[in-house]
């Protein structure tokens, strides 16, 4: 679809985070006149839905700055540079949940936000959990409080949106399909 | 939740554009040490599954730049300043698509990346679509293609990785489960 595409002009570098970037695009459109387009640049995540042996779905309580507030949603953490979305799943899970996992579902992956940002979800599943037996310690600046639901329990949640964003929406959509096609 | 909050110590206002607003706060943590958080500020936004008569979903071809390609996605937009949702939802299928309705039904909202962003996406649906006598312009610096798809061709889209965002991915799935209990 090339006439479709913006050439990029010009790129003004604003920040460089730890978390994120921002850039300015300035970009020619497919009808020759210019616009700016704000980038946020992220380095990618990966959630992981963990399923224990009496059929429960293991969440994560953490509080999000940018709404502040708490939210409820599955295991997730930002993929390190050249890291394996696989590695990144069980490593996120190991931290946040002391469960680990040999057996990883492949569930689906989807732009967060095509709009402004490049940010790519990767989703996972396990229903293979066994526990740690030690600790794995994780990002210093990470609280999280864990909980596990029954499907009908997190659909409840869905609806106070204590679970309220998309990786976690889609999750518990995904496992609805699956208990239908039973 | 409170033993999990961050408490403010700072806001350094970093970028205030057309789209978004980037800050980093210094915040207190649960066990009393400080972080860093950078956080986007979105308006938030509201996207659309339109349904035509003869059961087809009306998905628009957009170049995103900040993934360098097309994507086939839902008509969604940004919230106007003060603006309902639903405003929001009728506006973008009228500016993108060339249909109108009178009749929305509201399906679902998240935050699209929580951990940095306070984006929150609604999401609506309508099988009720009236063609506009004229067109409505919209943004003078978006160029979409229409694309109206069974939800079978939509799915071979979703693995092709043609529709590959969060808010289509759910739309997608979410007919699908309407679908299975029809």
């Amino acid at each position: 679809m090339k006439k479709l595409e913006e050439k990029t002009i010009n790129t003004e570098k604003i920040y460089n985070g730890k978390v994120v970037k921002l850039q300015v695009d300035e970009v020619t459109l497919p009808n020759g006149k210019t616009s700016a387009r704000e980038i946020i640049k992220h380095p990618g995540a990966v959630a992981i839905i963990p399923i224990t042996k009496d059929n429960k779905i293991v969440f994560v309580e953490q509080y999000r700055k940018p709404l502040e507030k708490t939210l409820v949603e599955i295991p997730a953490g930002k993929l390190e540079a050249g890291e394996k979305p696989e590695v990144t799943a069980v490593r996120e899970l190991e931290e946040e949940t002391g469960y680990t996992t040999s057996n990883l579902t492949y569930v689906t992956s989807f732009y967060t936000s095509p709009g402004f940002a490049d940010e790519l979800m990767y989703i996972y599943m396990t229903d293979q959990l066994e526990a740690l037996q030690e600790n794995v310690t994780g990002d210093d600046d990470e609280f999280v409080e864990l909980l596990e639901l029954t499907l009908d329990e997190a659909k409840i949640y869905v609806k106070d949106q204590r679970i309220h964003d998309a990786k976690t929406n889609y999750a518990i959509m995904y496992l609805e399909t699956l208990e239908m096609m039973k």
